[in-house]
């Protein structure tokens, strides 16, 4: 099967992925770190959007799990000169792949590409579209520091508008039953949707996600005199104190210090960022397991 | 042993590898792909020319076949700067990898560098001289659609001259007794050669290979309006029609749709297009066990 | 265990990493070349600053000890975007790698990770500091020459103020007992620093090494005339001819023919300078046991 969006899962199987992550993560926690789920298989890696953080993170993932990995170089010229999408990826299919990763700057890519495709699809972020792997890793965070993700107030701050990280993450967070707030300059946030102020969203939340901003538009957009963004709506020290008793912070990384988030903030002891790095690499290898189940069972 | 050249290889040799890629295609269609012929063994593979799709094919075979597989980077700033071809074989050699995969855009590179090193030397593309994975590649797909090469009509179609496919698959499909027809603008052709017309040439062809035109030659060298060139010299529906009865189309690919070739044409039950590339693959891992032979049995 | 420096290591470690690179270096001459030392565990390697020739030797090194190795494209602009170099080595040790190779090129830069960093850090070039792993290999490869280090005359030849390679090797030769002599242009010694003329340093040597002279400072500090370099401050046989009987000639590459040394001495028989390419995969394996061996034992 594919992972397009998480809207694709059923309950199952986003219980079991959210199960199995769980699972990896005391795994990748341990001196041998090599299974063979995924012995004797390929994943080709595509990132035609750089990004070293989740090719890394989905490079682990698939060589912990046994598979032979091949990450395409970033701009793939031979591949795509003069070349459509979907030819290329009608001839990366020809070479029988059976899981490929892929990252691209169109939303819609992933889809169309896993239409062609015998290979299983996995979305590693489509544009402003869906990032599914980062929805799933980011709950599975929240379920394992909590013990749950109903009834949770999450609030989700910064540039809700061109994030993929917001879209995945916020349907999940629904579907399982937490309170989302989202909050941001008004520029920065979707068409028509009503805007909490950051001191709402931040006040009385369980978890305060914030997203990072893209340093070209403080300025563009923002008209941002820097060092300002923070105040106005960055999480500060005093804005977290508002938050719930027991709160904690999050960011899908990089992050910029100083910038969305206060840097103390972020190594504090209310700080999951950590964690949700190395629930990127669980998650990805549940998501894996799960993708190929029907392959490795046929 | 190296494969610098098709030409290098024996009667039997050609046999044994064309026998293998039918088998290594078969193995390769089933979910569990590795397998332990080069385990323990290294192949580096060097694309001073960028290549994401043979690089792709060989690293996919290599690994397949049980081999740790390192690609260096395109560019390999530090190894090049300022030492010769030559240095940099030696210190790779030095680091005893049992095989050595390079493209070059330099014809004869291959060859100069496989009298350096004692790793076999397998020459993935050499500026317009050899690309003998791809000669065997494409003879290999019409032996396993046609049950023979023997007798077939083949014309090859495009720009002759600066095409190292054409000179592979064009002595190898010599070699094996097809008729190899060769057509295309005069300005392309190698100089000297009688040129067929495009018509001539497929008309009644049980084969039509055609291949990549470069964009720049386009406007340079045919003074080509957009759209020309394919009524003049590529193929079209209507052209294709005077083919044999049961008559193939083949591309090394990446394909200029409605360029040299008709996009529908190419999607179509007559294209044998992503067979070669799957070929590819099959044909790869044969060359690699092939070129290994003497050093795993001694 | 880190490996920042060779300094930091006790007598018992660096005699141990001699020891076993000579059982590696004759282990790499056979044919099946995968052992199962490091065997699901992963090393991640970072060179913030290109390298393909050390970058090779280290994912050889790794792979041949049956370790899962991903190299991180150079430029890594995703992970380093807008991120410190601290907030890259915490994501990347979230997720858990064993080892993670890096060359930056500040000075520093590898202990500071290190102190982040729960995986094993191996220096692997921090601008003009150190550069252990050459360091070793040097004297790993003296060692198997002469049969020792202790008592042998060594010049160090050429730019000597930018070379960490100069700054490692030469501090292992002190502690072994070589007696170093190190020559070059008057501004590219170190401050302070008496220097030697290259006649007197090559003079009776058993070891002439000469580093790799930078292009741009062949002008910029030198005002040298193309050529003029290797008579003023190059080894040329002539004054190869004054060293000790038995001599031998070494560099770390890549190699200015004509510039620094002379091509045909690189190539004779007095030279180490493949051997030393050799040893370093073999000297990084034994590198990459010993820093990962409390891990393994825990």
């Amino acid at each position: 099967m594919d992972l397009i969006s998480a809207d694709n899962l059923s309950d199952e199987q986003l219980d079991r992925i959210l199960g199995q992550a769980e699972h990896w993560l005391e795994a990748n926690r341990e001196g041998h770190k090599r299974h063979d789920l995924l012995d004797g298989r390929n994943v080709v890696m595509a990132f035609f959007e750089p990004s070293t953080r989740t090719m890394l993170s989905f490079d682990l993932a698939a060589q912990r799990l046994g598979a032979m990995v091949t990450t395409l170089p970033v701009g793939m010229s031979s591949v795509t000169k003069g070349e459509s999408l979907a030819d290329t990826a009608l001839t990366i299919d020809a070479m029988r792949p059976d899981i490929f990763v892929m990252r691209h700057s169109e939303p819609g890519a992933p889809e169309q590409v896993a239409e062609l495709m015998d290979a299983d699809v996995v979305n590693a972020g489509d544009g402003t579209g869906q990032h599914p792997t980062q929805g799933l890793l980011d709950v599975a965070t929240i379920r394992h520091h909590f013990g749950r993700v109903e009834g949770l107030k999450v609030a989700i701050c910064g540039d809700i508008r061109h994030s993929r990280v917001a879209n995945s993450t916020r349907q999940l967070l629904d579907r399982l039953g937490a309170e989302v707030r989202l909050a941001g300059p008004a520029a920065l946030m979707p068409e028509g949707h009503d805007c909490d102020g950051i001191d709402e969203a931040v006040r009385g939340a369980d978890v305060v996600m914030m997203l990072r901003i893209q340093r070209e538009r403080l300025e563009a957009d923002l008209g941002d005199k820097p060092g300002e963004y923070l105040s106005r709506y960055g999480l500060t020290a005093e804005r977290f104190g508002t938050a719930a008793s027991g709160a904690v912070v999050m960011h899908p990384g990089p992050m910029n210090r100083g910038v969305e988030i206060d840097g103390e903030l972020a190594d504090s002891e209310h700080s999951l960022i950590t964690l949700q790095v190395e629930m990127g690499v669980a998650t990805r290898m549940a998501v894996l397991d799960l993708v190929t189940e029907n392959r490795r069972n046929a």
